[in-house]
């Protein structure tokens, strides 16, 4: 897929390395329900990330008032997609990850002050390409109503990078958050060169 | 203390198989700040269990939708004493738990479906608990405006109670519930029956 599916890409997208493939598209539309509900768990894990941020800088105040903000937000995501899967009378279950999100907490350094940076640099990118992505499923889902909840969601999930990437540049010197996330966002696009064969919001 | 701190005892408190001792009332009030402190990090892990139940019971529909409403509540919570903690001057920082949340664990059993029912009774004493202590802060602290923040929260912490009661009685028949509600509850009075020396909500 080239840019032109997302003529005015915003200000996040800049920071994916790869923009997601036509492949991936056309699996996720084919497979519509799936995506669905892996969506849901993305919307829990989401939470979950921001949660357990907050619990371990908890005197960080202006860190735990943002990821408490954002981990509400998820929760009404989850709400809202469970809702949504509900409606479509796609029951509820667990479904298996794709590599993804493992393969980018593997690149987290296990020592502090790299650990807060890596791990607020990975959560950006995982709000970002899921921008991206939920941007690209708002433009070409074919039922209105859907795709309508898809935009609304796309634009938390932007506000949710500028989150993530504001307390990085608020805690580290500008110049390596700038190295850092370029070398997370290469790992991050090589992780969704290969077409995972499930179909998944990040496969 | 006797029953006459709290006359008109509500449901939930029944479960409880003791009242909270005079000693920890003084020691709270004779501690606000610290027991205040200790209150948000009880709300972000009240978050973190409902969270944790939801994504260990993925397919359980009526479980996954009461407890995001329950983890959304917690999360308002947790903010909410947040601004409580800041509008106080009390900076936000860790504080070791007392034994009280781990005890209750250690009696969980590992096999399902043993483990669910614990899980929810364990919960749902622990709310029960919070619900009475909150309760006697309301009734005792001298700001008017956080006795009344307080009576607000004890009425949620209520509900939450309720819920993973009837999670319960929903899942598994209701001699086994009040039976193994009534070990555990017995196991919690003990936990609290010597008072931890740090003050806390649940020491
Ligand atoms: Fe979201
Ligand atoms: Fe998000
Ligand atoms: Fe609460
Ligand atoms: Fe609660």
């Amino acid at each position: 897929m080239t840019a032109t599916v997302l003529p005015e890409a915003p200000a996040t997208i800049r920071f994916l390395q790869t923009p997601s493939s036509e492949a991936w598209l056309e699996q996720a539309l084919a497979n519509f329900e799936i995506v669905l509900l892996d969506h849901s768990h993305c919307e829990r894990k989401a939470a979950g990330v921001a949660l357990s941020l907050i619990s371990r800088y908890p005197s960080d105040a202006k860190l735990v008032r943002t990821l408490t903000a954002i981990a509400r937000e998820e929760l009404e995501h989850f709400e809202q997609v469970n809702s949504l899967l509900e409606a479509q009378g796609i029951p509820l279950q667990a479904l298996p990850a794709p590599p993804y999100a493992a393969g980018l907490h593997k690149a987290i350094r296990r020592t502090e002050p790299d650990r807060l940076l890596d791990q607020l640099l990975v959560a950006a990118l995982i709000e970002a390409r899921s921008h991206e992505r939920l941007g690209l499923l708002a433009a070409h889902l074919p039922d209105a109503a859907i795709a309508g909840f898809y935009r609304a969601l796309m634009a938390s999930e932007a506000r949710h990078f500028g989150a993530y990437w504001l307390l990085a540049v608020e805690r580290f010197p500008r110049s390596q958050v700038d190295k850092r996330l370029q070398e997370l966002a290469t790992l991050e696009s090589q992780l969704l060169s290969n077409l995972h064969p499930q179909p998944r919001v990040h496969s």
